[in-house]
């Protein structure tokens, strides 16, 4: 295996390779970084080109879509597999498909669903997307990474569910960092509220996914909304006032509270969360 | 128990008092709501003065702050307890603790944290603040509603945790509705996106909250980051683009984008997420 960049998540990929006795070679813009893969038997190589040209099945991970280009560029990729697991968008994995395999590469794009330490345990998951001969030959290899899940021949289709995910992500941090925000400004100590309150409730509130997802699928089902928007709406305004008048930026919240405003202006003030997934899309 | 209000809410409080065996008076604006607490025994009042004089503890749970305002304006409530279960702000709480003391009643003041259907099971719980003595002696009642935890003597204080903890829900809501939004640009289906990935992954990242949460109490863990903000901060532009080309409105995405770079600009691009937390205080 081949692992071009050894930031927290390419180092995390490399160890997972050589724990699963696999020949690895990595190369990083910085020389020497990782130290502690040396003990582990990784090759280091001193250019991109000196690493791909090493093994068939050449993982990129480093910062940005940009920065993959500028790696890549001007290498001989003839009978390589290349899977980058850069972060990207749709159209980034689309373009970077097609210069790599004009190159003469097979290409798959991928998204990693785990922070680094995750990385080769039972939660991580990789989203696939590309050349799917190149993912049947090496889904095996790449599960020691994380269990993998091809999306489509779409090289864009990975990206799509990782930024998909990744929102969803965001939005889960921002909410509890403005509720932390929230009890430090009462000296509310932060340990006892994550563990006693916060995660329990973020716990029982996702149990409600499934129901808007279902909702989604087949219209709403039959009968009241047992938290019905227009009440959702009415109480939001309470969270920008506490947060302001407790010194906390509101910023965070701020367009939810546009959301629910606008669904229930649109006459869905009887509906439950799902109501408002539609409002937010903008084309069809 | 008298209960005033049969929304949703306030429905399923009389619902949980009446399974246990309490004999439950009820108020509402409208009357007939819930027709089906008649067939458990409920006793309806035709005003709110008449429920208040049923019973010792009223429970309030009307829509807005407001509405309580004026539907206990002008009772006797000497010798009553009112535990106001309505969303209301710190200052609102402590507003009407003020006047219905004065009004001669104890006051508690009480977030319920739970949706409609969960009242009564093992994951609700309701903030409680106030009046101590009050709640002492009907902490083994309202805990049929769901686990009770009494937070202060302060009344505005079950409000901040409420607002806390619902900040904390919104954005992992809008997070996901964001997500399912993007899933359905591409036609994938919402169940199974939501129970295959979307679940899985926000229960993984929920794991990352303890450590945020410690990081805010002790001061960061050292060591390297396992995801720096300032990789954070240079993808996050992609959750942007990506949305915006699959026709999704990135509106619930765009102030933790701007969160992200005022952090990194203040110097925190090593750091983890905590980091971000003490950015939203906006006074000390
Ligand atoms: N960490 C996570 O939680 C996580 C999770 C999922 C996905 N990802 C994605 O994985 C990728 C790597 O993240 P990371 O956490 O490893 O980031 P990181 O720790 O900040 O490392 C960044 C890597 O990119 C390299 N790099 C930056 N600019 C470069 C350039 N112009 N030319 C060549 N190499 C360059 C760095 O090399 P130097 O050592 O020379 O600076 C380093 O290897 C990102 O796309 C990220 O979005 C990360
Ligand atoms: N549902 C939830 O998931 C949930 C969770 C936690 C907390 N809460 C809080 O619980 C409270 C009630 O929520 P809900 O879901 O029961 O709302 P709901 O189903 O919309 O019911 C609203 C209730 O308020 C009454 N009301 C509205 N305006 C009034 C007025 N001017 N005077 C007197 N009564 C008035 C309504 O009476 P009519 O029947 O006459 O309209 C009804 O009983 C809210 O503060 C909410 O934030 C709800």
């Amino acid at each position: 295996m081949t692992v071009l960049g050894l930031g927290a998540m390419g180092t995390a990929l490399a160890r997972a390779f050589l724990a699963a006795g696999h020949p690895t070679t990595v190369w990083n813009r910085t020389p020497g970084r990782s130290p502690e893969l040396d003990s582990l038997g990784v090759t280091r190589a001193t250019t991109a080109g000196e690493a791909v040209a090493a093994t068939e099945l050449v993982v990129v991970c480093l910062l940005i879509d940009d920065t993959v280009r500028t790696t890549l560029d001007g290498l001989d990729l003839t009978g390589r597999t290349v899977v980058n697991l850069t972060n990207s968008t749709p159209e980034q994995a689309r373009n970077t498909a097609r210069w790599a395999t004009e190159a003469g590469a097979r290409y798959l794009d991928g998204g990693i669903m785990a922070v680094p330490a995750m990385i080769g345990g039972p939660a991580a998951f990789i989203f696939y997307s590309g050349a799917e001969d190149a993912f049947e030959q090496h889904s095996a290899d790449l599960s020691v990474l994380g269990r993998p899940a091809f999306v489509g021949a779409d090289p864009g289709l990975a990206a799509l569910y990782d930024i998909a995910l990744l929102s969803a992500m965001y939005g889960m941090f921002g909410g509890a960092q403005h509720a932390l925000a929230l009890a430090e400004s009462e000296r509310v100590p932060a340990v006892g509220f994550t563990n006693e309150f916060l995660v329990p409730w973020l716990t029982a509130m996702l149990g409600s996914l499934p129901r808007m997802a279902q909702d989604l699928d087949d219209g709403p089902a039959p009968g009241a909304a047992g938290s019905n928007l227009a009440m959702q709406s009415a109480a939001y305004g309470n969270l920008i006032d506490a947060s302001t008048a407790q010194g906390v930026d509101p910023a965070l919240l701020v367009p939810m509270g546009e959301l629910l405003r606008k669904t229930v202006a649109a006459g869905h003030g009887d509906a439950d969360m799902s109501a408002a997934v539609r409002m937010l899309r903008t084309a069809d």
